[in-house]
């Protein structure tokens, strides 16, 4: 991640498409006085090349250097050793660090491209650009060509040590070729995802984003760049929903992102939740700000109060706004792509109603359209259900949510919310009207709503469908939903059948194209064909039309869907009806995959002893539950991991997080006679779905 | 404008419908020791109350009050006298000033509505509010019966304070009868617009933005909330530019709206012009953040060093960006709704480009997008051209623009830009690729462009076409472009007969929205039919239906035009059909209009005798120019108004400011032979516009 990071701020590449040279980056610590600071020396090498520490001694002019511990490299380069490489040094480190460096690296040529790797991530980059990085650090470089330089050897410096000396320069030539070879034959994989999304979720889920050209890290901390690639899905998202509340009456608006300190802080019970993640405007140019201007981390304060200017009378209920921005929040805690940012798009829609009916049944309205951007959309699976008392937006009456579930870890994810209000925030902006029934009768103050959906949803279907070969987009929210490409194509094709398939090719594009279907092509010559589908799978094409020479022979082209790799024949006479048909089943297929995977991992729980043991399984828990807030306490509680826990909490797989309520889904079965609460003593009169969650 | 900028930050009311009592505030300066600071008394009466001085005096126990001047009030109020009311008051004048309050004002009951008005703004507000928000403030208030109270006639009181003398409770209720009748009169003209668009041209503008319900002025100076009135707007821009620009092989994007330090002050030269005007986060929550993070003034250092780091191949251009935000210019000039604004949406495309002529191709394609904007959904005439060296983007190559034309003002306006950046920034930030031709050529750095447009545009339409009774909308982006009205309906209706002409209408609207019309209905009963006509037309509805029982007995609706009056009977039979022509028959009407208006102000003049005198009635002038940047100075120099300047120059009427070339038109007639420069002895070498703008 470190490293990912470092190079984004660093605008240097990204991961290269060609075969690229291993090489490797160790952190040694010198023989250092107590009293005296260590001078770290960073060895900068190729993979193949040994490096042992006697020469990194010799080289570097100091005692003893041995492999650096955690705690110093973090103390210098703010990362594990594992994760430590060239793209975490900077000018600060000048004068405190040392850095010896291959001499195969110095003598690399122009076209030579380097592999850079840390436990979590790769990129690959021009050896000149890394060279010119270096230097441009200011860092002491000690070239050194270790296959050449004669060693002493030394006490522990053991097999390495002799090995390196057989090199000379036709070793070092060899050794390119062997790297370079070996990154041809790998191809496909190195730009693909190198991390398993069963063994370790969090660098899969960002190697996807970041390589699926989703997303990708930006220079300050918390902040992500939206590519195309996810912003067409939000572009989706945005004209379904507006279609649909537009129905609804609701209209869109825009309001300021800038809130006075005075405005922001004069409803405090509002503000609590929000004030330390505040981002504050202090100055302008070379002004400092009379008054601190805050960036809207959700604009309650912001639009309440003209709501309550605009609202005279009853005729002017209800008033429904919904805004399409952005909102900050400076989380302090570890961001992840989509899913925690400190900047975020979102919509957040605010309605003031005469009864609470109205705002009731808008609730209900807006939550089912939630589902549907997630169902129907996204083919991701939610259940709708009512937050606890405990979990509900403290500003309002009651939280409708809908839960998602990302089955590879098992836990719980929040996906939209819909609020109603009740008259909390009317009365405290006095949004009111005089009563239809007379003046003489009290003022009557108006029902609100409040509702939002962030792109932390893109962050969620990428999490469902996803695979270790990268995105799996559906394809009613993708970019391109088709992708044609000439296939069979070799040395030995003579030109004119060449121009025969690529011809073809563009017909079947041009076809689609007028039939509404979001279809591209690829015609890239100096790529193998393999690579183009490996490209394409990493970013998530839904479908892939291969168009060679047998598919010309019989009029034909053969579809390959993302998600389960099932291959079509589609006869070009029904191009038109049959691709679309094949995006459908995939959409559908997604949708029933998923769903199973959260059917199945939705376990009723009766009894408490089966509880943590049933969560530890990767599952969610749908338990009768007394709904009395201190026994929410005590669930959470009691199914986080404790040293002192009872025996079946003490599960060294489980993570430490207790188990939430999720929400108390809309779907009740019925309640067997007197049944009990799976915490405590009390009846039951809920199932409710616990689970650890995002 | 001060006026309405502080009703707002109160949440106080907008102008209301019924009738309201008019108000007066008026400051007097007592008189004071030289050493000492003036307590000024402000007095807030009925307008009808006579409030001679003495018995200020009197009341307030002060020494031969006079009307304040300007300085004080301004140094009080922060606004000019003319402008101050009561909505200028706050906590902080607690002590400073005293209140001089009417009686009348404090009897007032619960149904009082007073009007405050300023000369360039009214508001009214229920007198309960507004005694609320006096007390709020903290500052003494003294009641004074002015009609009961004995007057001490004093030198200088004069006729005055004799007239006030003759009031009594019933004179006070009679005041009040006068005044209601007066505005029952007047209703319609009371919620309209109070400024002529021919005499007083910005306040007649903020008061269309505002009544209008397109924009409100917000709490933090500079920003201005979009209300679904104008928003509906910018969304049908939005779909129609995305159309387009997508066709073109454009994606949007999102970036992130923070700027480190570092970054943003990494390209000095482009960041000179936005330094100054940069808001700065250095806060989170309680937090000092280590570096200060700049808000987006435009994007260019926020997206070019991920350009860099994307495009590795020439197989990577074009790259074509787009994305719709908001921005921040924190200006300290007046801000003016949509022209001059601190955070405004936009949209700002960033492409680059393997060859120049690729390039040059988009920049004129976007040109004609924007323009198309402007003519074919804004109904604004443009001129098409390219900025002078002087006036074009400083970091480009060259810059082409939109020029638009206010004839109220006879002001030019600046309607959007497309620049090509030529290789400049891709030098700064490296974005290269290998050379197509081979390794062994020169790297190519690509050629790029840049192209914004902004809510500015929203502003141009208003300033183009409204007039005085409101805003005037053109049909293809007003959010409704018809609303059905029952009409000719009076107490003496019977139930039955409205319920025909109701459900009829109800009839129309349902099949106008079948049709793909945007309509909708007014069947509030409590309002005339004048006044929800004045209301609609303020709002600026295109096309009105009228549906009465003449129509019902008839089969017909009447139709009337927004922009000239004009009524047009339609059959029923010939809705879905009538209604689309006739306001495809609007939209070219304002544009054609706008056009005339333009054309007739767009003088040709060759001789320089001619220039101030032409651009003073309101013209923009084409001119034979020699294209040197120090003639464009002078000439702008030379049309300033200057104390010293020319008999010709010296025009009472003139704006100070002089004339700045607008752009060099593509359409350039022939010159005749030797054309010489409109200003210096050269020879002609452009036809070039010139004018004062906004």
């Amino acid at each position: 991640m470190a490293l990912i990071e470092s190079l984004a701020a660093l605008s240097l590449a990204t991961v290269s498409a060609e075969g690229a040279v291993a090489t490797k980056t160790l952190v040694f610590k010198p023989k250092t006085a107590k009293t005296a600071t260590p001078v770290p020396v960073l060895v900068f090498a190729l993979q193949s090349t040994q490096t042992p520490s006697p020469l990194v001694a010799q080289a570097a002019s100091v005692k003893e250097p041995r492999l650096a511990k955690d705690d110093l490299v973090q103390e210098f380069f703010a990362v594990s050793a594992k994760e430590v490489s060239i793209a975490n040094l900077n000018k600060d480190l000048a004068g405190k660090i040392k850095i010896v460096i291959d001499q195969n690296i110095v003598d690399a040529d122009e076209s030579t491209v380097l592999e850079l790797s840390t436990e979590s991530a790769k990129a690959s980059l021009p050896a000149t650009t890394i060279k010119a990085f270096l230097e441009s650090t200011g860092i002491e470089l000690i070239p050194v060509d270790f296959s050449a330089a004669p060693v002493v050897p030394a006490p522990g410096a053991g097999a390495g040590a002799a090995s390196a000396s057989k090199g000379a320069k036709d070793a070092k030539k060899e050794a390119f070729k062997k790297e370079k070879e070996a990154a041809k034959i790998e191809g496909a994989q190195l730009i693909g995802i190198t991390v398993d999304k069963a063994k370790d979720f969090s660098s899969w889920y960002s190697q996807v984003c970041v390589k699926s050209e989703m997303l990708d890290y930006y220079d300050v901390s918390g902040c992500y760049i939206l590519r195309p690639n996810s912003y067409h899905v939000w572009e989706q998202i945005q004209d379904w929903f507006n279609f649909r509340i537009k129905k609804l009456g609701v209209k869109n608006s825009y309001f300021p992102m800038f809130v006075s300190q005075r405005v922001l802080e004069k409803e405090k019970d509002h503000i609590e939740g929000f004030a330390p993640e505040v981002a504050w405007v202090t100055k302008a140019g070379n002004s400092e700000l009379d008054e601190h201007i805050a960036i809207r981390p959700t604009s309650e304060t912001v639009m309440y109060p003209y709501y309550a200017k605009w609202i005279r009378s009853h005729r002017d209920l209800p008033l429904k706004l919904n805004q399409w921005n952005s909102v900050v929040r400076w989380e302090f805690k570890h961001p992840q792509p989509f899913l925690r940012t400190r900047e975020f798009l979102w919509q957040e829609g605010h309605t003031a109603h005469l009864l609470k009916e109205e705002a009731d049944l808008e609730v209900q309205q807006i939550l089912d359209l939630y589902a549907g951007i997630y169902e129907e959309l996204l083919a991701v699976p939610v259940v709708k259900g009512k937050k606890t008392e405990n979990e509900k937006f403290a500003g309002g009456d009651y939280t409708t949510t809908c839960e998602g579930f990302i089955a590879a870890t098992g836990r719980g994810i929040q996906g939209a919310t819909s609020h109603h209000l009740g008259t909390n925030f009317s009365k405290m902006f006095d949004i009111s009207v005089e009563n239809p029934l007379g003046s003489d009768k009290p003022k009557v103050f108006a029902f609100q709503n409040s509702w939002g959906l962030s792109t932390r949803v893109i962050g969620v279907m990428v999490m469902t469908h996803s695979d270790n070969k990268g995105l799996v987009l559906p394809p009613r929210v993708s970019q391109y939903q088709v992708c044609v490409m000439p296939v069979g194509l070799n040395s030995k094709t003579s030109d004119e059948q060449k121009k025969v398939i690529n011809d073809g090719a563009e017909k079947v594009e041009k076809r689609l194209k007028d039939a509404g279907v979001r279809v591209t092509g690829d015609y890239r010559e100096n790529i193998t064909t393999g690579w183009k589908f490996a490209d394409w799978e990493l970013k998530g094409l839904p479908v892939r039309l291969e168009y060679g020479p047998k598919d010309a022979e019989k009029d034909q082209v053969t579809a390959v869907r993302r998600d389960d790799g099932s291959k079509y024949v589609v006869k070009l006479s029904e191009l038109e009806t049959r691709i679309p048909e094949i995006l459908e089943e995939m959409q559908e297929g997604l949708l029933s995959k998923a769903r199973k995977d959260f059917d199945e991992h939705r376990v009723t729980v009766e009894e408490w002893k089966d509880f943590v043991p049933t969560l530890n399984k990767k599952n969610v828990i749908v338990a009768p539950w007394c709904g009395v807030a201190e026994c929410e306490d005590d669930i959470k509680d009691s199914s986080a991991k404790k040293d002192n826990g009872e025996e079946e909490e003490v599960d060294e797989k489980a993570p430490s997080m207790g188990a939430k309520s999720l929400c108390i889904p809309y779907e009740q079965p019925p309640f067997k006679k007197n049944q009990k609460c799976v915490k405590c003593d009390l009846e039951a009169k809920y199932w409710c779905m616990f689970g650890r969650s995002y």
